[in-house]
């Protein structure tokens, strides 16, 4: 760098740094036209200073490197709690006065931007939707890496600038994901550059990679797969030698990159060391050094406010304005406040500003092109005689879907895609695989359309990156194993919510999860895969992100993931199965069926059609499991209690059972009567925890009607029919509430009841004799139509 | 090792391996006495065979090492789905049959064995409380490594053999957990050998670590600060060749660890660079090498059961009897079945026994002293009017259980212990810590028993281990992040209402969570650090193991975690302030509150003591902050409405809202309407999502008449009590639903309705003119008792 470029680079930053002190500490008198007094300081101080200096200086040299190089980069900052150093730099390139008009490009608008930081009505203290250039959310730490991988999927022209935190490497997601490096194509994919950001310390501790011997860091890059780069500065360091050496680095990592990158589209597609940075610098450094006798600068201390009395005490205060002073912002900004040419040079063309990428905005939409689902349909020519491993088949499907849309849809399971019977999508390309590869294997492939790794984290943190920058994908996961990333989850869907209120933002395709292998079909694994509670993880969030799907059969699934696919903006989760399990309805009634979300079969109840009255029951199912008994419970009845009329109702999408105030799909309650009556016992079989149920439908009238049969928590190795009867949903339980609850039946059915038992009992020892179910519960009889 | 020791050695191996198989596929003709029948193989094949002979392997070699060195030690096994591996050992040491006498020591014994494994009714297939010698669940992949160091702190004489899967190694948790060695002091902690077991392969793809150069193997391992020794073998190998490198491997790892202690031990807690072994083994070793054409020892096809149609298929079976054969069992067992003196001159004497370690079984019980707290107790002489932060008192005690327990009781936390207002915990000793210290650290110790990382994975997994095999400890925790271990919660409540049913295994000490900084007050951090929701995945696991409290001041925090520290077999969550909130219950009545969980509070509403007839309306509240506003709203309504009769129900354990039938906890219907009525309004602020209490709730009389207020997920950067009035739990919108639910009230009390709303309206511009809350909501007016 010559002497000129470093010092509009330094001014950058300094101008970066003055706004985000600014953005923390001043209500008032952005510019310091007068001396500081107390009112123009905030009366509460919220804001993470200690990231804060490190971000920017790393913000200004990419914008060297985006200049120099014509990059069309985006920003990904692990340590996002410090939100004041993106919200600066999108206002210095302008972006963020564009975005939000109100918030001026001059001394006005400097004041409103620092005003509205962590305050009332304003926007967030990390990085969060409302934060220009971002696409990673700065609150829960351990996914930045992840999302930087995501984005740089099938998208060769990017290049991701990533910060990882050392407090965030200490956890198991971003400690895992460095290994990404082993799915990354470097002829079709974007480019990822770590930045690890030693700056010693988290809220009150030291990091753990910042206090072991260089030597041993390197070590562990290299094992990770990295050739590192070490950019080193102390409180005592000039800064302008950290620019020259930051630069410098930089630009050999990304001529090492390039030079990897044209290899690759040589035909040399054999992994490379990817190049990083591990830029250590003091922690809030250019903050006050001492503040009250301590040392602050480069320690723990910097972590968010280093002067907390600024409104009370005069010598915070001056402390405060010594150190806003020392940016020297009259060489920064002239007197209306906009920041100088020198500081704007810096700036990269309009088209190459990270705080303005469409990529991170949403902006970019890439359709799906999908084919036709029906053409995948299974014929299904009388009810329950027909089986399909439903997952198999949507397999077929989605590797339609993944050779139509070679550059933007992609499969992620963490080593399950073939046990969850997906594995026609590794027919296109294989499974992702950059690392070495022996005789035997199965279809790994640098070109693969497959992502797995044994991390669900991995997973969801990959196509969160990939959705949130306009591609589309599903997450296969065995049900039970998806709480693993609850809180992945929780965020992400947080993130969609605040996203829909940032008018600048687009809409992303939505995350689909593919959940199967689920807590009924998991009887040879036992208790540790059974759990079926991730439902009641996603029912906690917004009812306009969040979507529950429970498709009961192939023809089920093929439409609603068809749905799910075309979706945006919303979290959605498919719960199917993957065993052979029996057709139900064909294509044209399964579209009906699933786009209503919920109806009565006819076919299975004995209700006669047209006429009028309400049935002696309802049966109630949601889910493969509880549809299968439920069919064969009725079918007992039928061929039992021939005058009993049983109604049996069928639930595909759970949201309808809401009130129609609670969730968009929820049913009028005029119409959730006429489904499941104001007075008559309703039996439910539910896929998951029961009270769920309850949860959804406790203002409808007939609520006290109704009795849900689902997972209590009954798990273990056994057989599939031993799980239902564990938990009580097999179908002689199903009869025997139909006995119990339908008032004045137990007299009627006191023979039946016994047999009833009597079936159940024999069943039971019948498993625990020969280690396998009893043949009459695998299919059942049904009547002729 | 002679000649005489590694053959005996290796009929462990194969005697150990040849019943591994023999639980997959027998249900009869365990010794091969006539040639396999299809009858006897059992119907279901299930079982993962993989990675078993590597498990035994290592069982072998430790047991060698035990009988050689006097260790204490305990078999950690990662990949825990090869659960046929740990019974076989555990059969051949006699443990099984002392432990389950109907699975004798003998050909019969043997019988059983087999075929109750994976069988209905008998154990499952993976490592579980079933299994003897384990106290790590074999399911869910990834925290093997943190059950040893957990299982290893404090207690000096413990060896734990750690087998860590290459395949689980792939997941952020075991990635992360590596670095647990910085935490680990060599003098006064037992030892923690990994021993990372290569197969090669997880379900159907290959693991990374065993794709990359050895180089870059050893570089990362090293980087992790580990000292990693070599061993390999595959499918051509001689076994006999393998034995000797691995016991060389382990004698050198084992001899080094002795001299890293004696140094410590004389005073150098310098960190070392801990042992380690990699092993690298063919998948599958010693099974059946080609299956209907295709390679499955060495590759993922060995995976689970190798042999798919042996009840079917004749020459499959013939391979299986083959295979079997080829451990020659008439050398290892004798004509009754029971192993030969060769096998069993390898079982260390019964103290050292893996399979039986006391320790793994919860049969080490270390109470913890208790000091009295009641001795911390904050005086309440009026009630409302001083504040305390709840946590920071809590600390006070918790540094006196700390001083008193220092062999027995730790804190964890990730980066919180001080944030969360506990640092008097670090006046014992400080934070363990053995990477690098400088100067301006804070309190970093060897000998520190608060243990933190900047992972909820680490702590909530050392804590496990730690628990289970006997000590007692807490985790505080960000209330929003816990949901990073909602799986690793969920797995232990399994494990432990599995414990219970069998009967060797002692109580373990309870697993605390006090959960703070929670969703009300992290209105600085905003969206992403505000969730609930953690309470509703606690409330999906049995009842006997879950309990949940909301402490709503300081004695009440106190008395609460007492309690919870005296308790066994449980996970308590305990959810607390800790900014300062105000005091209410001298410590004797919180005693009493507490005990009882739910209560009248008299003196908060405006019944006539003693008076008879329910009162006009019932307000609720369970948590810090709803009770907070409930007491403004009452002291409102009877400012107010002085003829309005309110009452105040204050509940603390959240299990009490439970009908009795579903939890040891629930109240009875009569005591449940005794408090809420069975008919009058009850306006129930709540901490959490509000439809946890309707799900709790809802067979209740008085259902319908209950309204309840909680987190809906509006949450954003802003000031406290906006925090409350955006999700509508603020006092004032409190006391409009009391008017507008109390029939006939709206009539009679429209002005103040209005003089409420402009309140609320008033308050909400305040906050966002000013940036903080106005003045007025910083208590209420409480009249004198």
């Amino acid at each position: 760098m010559t002497r000129p470029e470093l010092e509009a680079l330094d001014a950058f930053w300094r101008a970066a740094n003055y706004l985000s002190v600014g953005q923390i500490y001043l209500m008032d008198n952005p510019l310091l036209t007068h001396p500081l007094r107390a009112e123009d300081v905030k009366p509460r101080l919220l804001g993470h200073w200690g990231t804060t200096p490190g971000l920017n200086l790393v913000y200004a040299h990419a914008n060297r490197a985006i200049r120099e190089r014509d990059l069309q980069a985006v920003y990904v900052m692990g340590p996002g709690h410090g939100g004041p150093g993106p919200n600066a730099c999108a206002w210095l390139e302008g972006t963020y006065s564009e975005l939000s008009p109100e918030i001026g490009p001059d001394g006005e608008g400097m004041r409103k931007l620092f005003r509205q930081f962590s305050f009332p009505g304003g926007v967030p203290s990390h990085c969060a939707p409302e934060t220009p250039g971002s696409f990673h959310e700065g609150g829960e730490l351990g996914y930045s890496l992840l999302h930087a991988y995501g984005a740089a999927l099938d998208d060769p022209d990017l290049t991701v600038f990533c910060v990882v935190g050392d407090g965030e490497a200490e956890t198991g997601p971003l400690a895992t994901s460095w290994h990404v490096n082993k799915l990354i194509n470097p002829a079709t994919d974007g480019v990822v550059l770590p930045i690890l950001q030693l700056n010693g310390y988290k809220i009150a501790n030291p990091t753990v990679l910042a206090r072991i011997p260089e030597p041993e860091l390197l070590s562990l890059l290299r094992g990770y797969g990295y050739a590192p780069r070490v950019v080193a500065a102390d409180v005592d360091t000039n800064p302008a030698v950290a620019h020259q050496d930051l630069a410098a680095a930089l630009d050999a990592s990304l001529d090492e990159i390039a030079a990897i990158r044209e290899r690759a589209r040589a035909g040399d597609l054999s992994r490379p060391a990817w190049p990083m940075i591990v830029l250590r610098t003091p922690k809030g450094w250019t903050g006050p050094p001492v503040v009250d006798g301590q040392q602050v600068e480069g320690t723990f201390r910097a972590h968010q406010v280093p002067l907390a009395a600024t409104r009370t005490d005069d010598v915070h205060r001056a402390t405060l304005e010594g150190w806003l002073r020392s940016y020297r912002p009259e060489e920064l900004f002239d007197e209306t406040g906009r920041p100088v040419a020198q500081v704007v040079s810096q700036v990269p063309a309009p088209p190459r500003r990270m705080s303005a990428s469409p990529v991170a905005h949403g902006q970019r939409q890439l359709a799906l092109d999908l084919p036709d689902f029906r053409d995948f349909a299974v014929d299904v020519e009388r009810r329950g005689v027909s089986a399909h491993e439903a997952t198999r088949v949507l397999g077929s499907f989605l590797r339609a879907v993944t050779e139509r849309n070679l550059d933007r849809y992609l499969t992620f399971g963490p080593d399950e895609v073939a046990s969850n019977r997906l594995q026609d999508v590794l027919e296109v390309g294989g499974r992702r695989w950059l690392a070495e590869v022996v005789d035997g294997d199965d279809r790994l492939s640098p070109r693969g359309r497959a992502l797995e790794l044994l991390s669900e984290h991995v997973c969801q943190g990959l196509l969160e990156g990939y959705l949130l920058t306009g591609r589309h994908g599903v997450f296969t996961c065995y049900e039970a194993f998806i709480h693993i990333v609850d809180s992945m989850f929780n965020q992400h869907a947080k993130w969609i919510e605040a996203k829909k209120k940032v008018p600048w933002r687009g809409r992303v395709p939505s995350l689909n999860y593919l959940l199967t292998s689920h807590v009924w079909r998991q009887d040879h694994n036992g208790s540790t895969h059974q759990d079926p509670g991730f439902l009641d993880v996603v029912m906690n969030k917004k009812p306009d992100v969040v979507r529950v799907y429970l498709p009961p059969d192939t023809n089920c699934l093929l439409t609603v993931m068809d749905h799910c696919l075309r979706s945006h903006d919303y979290v959605n989760v498919v719960v199917a199965g993957k065993q052979p399990q029996l057709d139900y309805l064909p294509m044209d009634e399964a579209v009906l069926h699933c786009e209503r979300g919920i109806g009565i079969w006819d076919w299975a109840g004995t209700e006669q059609p047209g006429a009028a009255g309400e049935p002696d029951v309802v049966l109630a199912c949601a889910g493969e499991i509880p549809t299968l008994e439920t069919l064969a419970a009725a079918s007992i009845l039928r061929a039992e209690l021939p005058d009993l009329t049983v109604r049996v109702v069928n639930v595909v999408d759970l949201m309808r059972l809401q009130p129609e105030t609670e969730h968009p799909h929820g049913l009028p309650d005029r119409e959730f009567d006429a489904l499941f009556t104001t007075d008559r016992p309703v039996i439910f079989a539910f896929h998951g925890y029961p009270w769920l149920v309850h949860r959804l439908t406790y203002r409808r009238a007939n609520h006290h009607g109704l009795h849900v049969r689902g997972y209590k928590e009954n798990g273990t190795t056994t057989t599939p029919f031993d799980m239902v009867m564990l938990n009580d949903l097999d179908r002689y339980h199903l009869v025997l509430d139909v006995i119990d609850r339908v008032p004045g039946l137990g007299a009627r059915a006191g023979g039946l009841r016994q047999r009833i038992v009597d079936a159940r009992l024999r069943a039971r020892a019948w498993t625990r004799e020969h280690g396998e179910d009893i043949p009459e519960v695998a299919g059942w009889t049904w009547p002729a139509e």
